[in-house]
């Protein structure tokens, strides 16, 4: 425990705590920070800030929309390359020895007790702090809609992607249909259901683990990174997608609000 | 918080930590203790010893099958009717004011800051502390089979019930299926799938909190409570039981167990 420690309580950071608005923001791949006591996974300054280490301008989009929408926000303080907080510790893509075409070198044969360290110093606290901020909102009678907010690279394997807008779903796909259906009538995003990645990619580990036992409307957003590349950028996305977020909640009906008073 | 502190660590109780065998053991009813920092919930000494307050015997089988069964067993410290560890946090029955014919004077127009309070003193540290368990075993490679032990009283609203042994299934029912074939080639009991209680009737939380997100075999049972009334009767239960386990987990094929090594 005393090395778990040393990740210290930067591994989650949350925001707008007292807001209290429906909805609830998570970005598990905010932060391409690799603490001291991890190292750097044999990675050049090169690599640990490229797409692999992190989801460039989704934290900025994400504390954009959380302002917008007056929600919380919960998100990763650590590389997803240290952790990927958007999976199980028994996924081999918890700790990926492989992304795109980088070798990880820090992830190559990692023993039990190494996965057992950062299971511990991150994926546990990061996954405890979310689900004791929602269930603090379940007490008040007050179920709240998970949106979890990621970028995807415009290039993947030398093939350009031409979707902009990515709207994923789990096992309820009630409010990402209407997250679609709202973005396209309100904007001018190349947007699509389901892509670049699905549920069948292991992509929604944290709507099956946070949103899906509460019966919590949720959905996941992936915005291509080269129109989130500055902070204009980012604002610019935040301001689309916020009105996109309430009408689709309007429209979806939140299931999970006639819940509360039971 | 130091309100919560004041329940104590004994909200969770683990046994048989470094137990290897496949399945974890959860107790969510265990106790009928009724910590000073939360009152007596204004109950008489007789009601808090009653169904009600906890499942008579579930702790004492539980324990025995962790040992038969070489499994770690995670079990409250916690009377059910301050904290129903096995409902969430916006569940009227997470602090129910009424269980069969007995008010309870203590539940009855909980505000939110109560309801917060008991959440974060006792929900949230026994679901941590739960998944972390989980959590370990899953980065050691070696997803856990969970299994819940509760027990039911043999007369409900005047109304006796024939049923002996439930196994209930959330929304994988492979494991209770055989357990169900199971207990009916190997012992007398009189077994039935998802009696006296059901999915529908809001009694498999804690499966669909901790197993399904990771995709881990589950099954809660339920054991008639007139069955299990002394010690030696919940050894013999235990020992009918650890059997029919390890043979329906042989015949449900383990799924989770092919996910170990990816």
């Amino acid at each position: 425990m005393a090395r778990a420690q040393e990740a210290g309580h930067d591994v989650v950071v949350t925001e707008n705590r007292e807001a209290c608005g429906p909805f609830l923001v998570v970005c598990e791949h905010a932060s391409n920070r690799f603490p001291a006591a991890f190292g750097t996974l044999g990675l050049s300054p090169q690599a640990r800030s490229a797409h692999i280490a992190w989801d460039p301008g989704a934290l900025g989009v994400a504390r954009r929309l959380a302002g917008l929408l007056d929600a919380p926000l919960v998100a990763a303080g650590v590389s997803r390359l240290v952790y990927d907080l958007n999976r199980p510790p028994h996924s081999a893509g918890a700790m990926t020895a492989r992304s795109e075409d980088y070798d990880i070198p820090g992830n190559l044969r990692l023993g039990a007790d190494e996965r057992l360290w950062r299971t511990e110093a991150i994926y546990l606290p990061f996954h405890a702090h979310l689900r004791a901020e929602i269930a603090r909102r379940l007490a008040a009678g007050l179920p709240p809609v998970i949106v979890t907010v990621h970028s995807f690279t415009p290039v993947w394997f030398g093939t350009p992607r031409a979707v902009e807008f990515g709207v994923i779903h789990d096992a309820d796909p009630a409010l990402a249909l209407a997250v679609v259906a709202e973005a396209k009538a309100r904007t001018r995003l190349d947007c699509r259901l389901n892509e670049p990645y699905s549920a069948a990619d292991e992509v929604t580990h944290t709507l099956r683990l946070q949103a899906t036992p509460y019966g919590l409307a949720n959905v996941m957003l992936e915005i291509r990174n080269d129109l989130i590349a500055t902070p204009e950028a980012e604002a610019a996305m935040a301001a689309t997608l916020a009105p996109v977020l309430e009408a689709a909640l309007a429209a979806a009906d939140a299931p999970q609000m006639k819940k509360a008073s039971h």
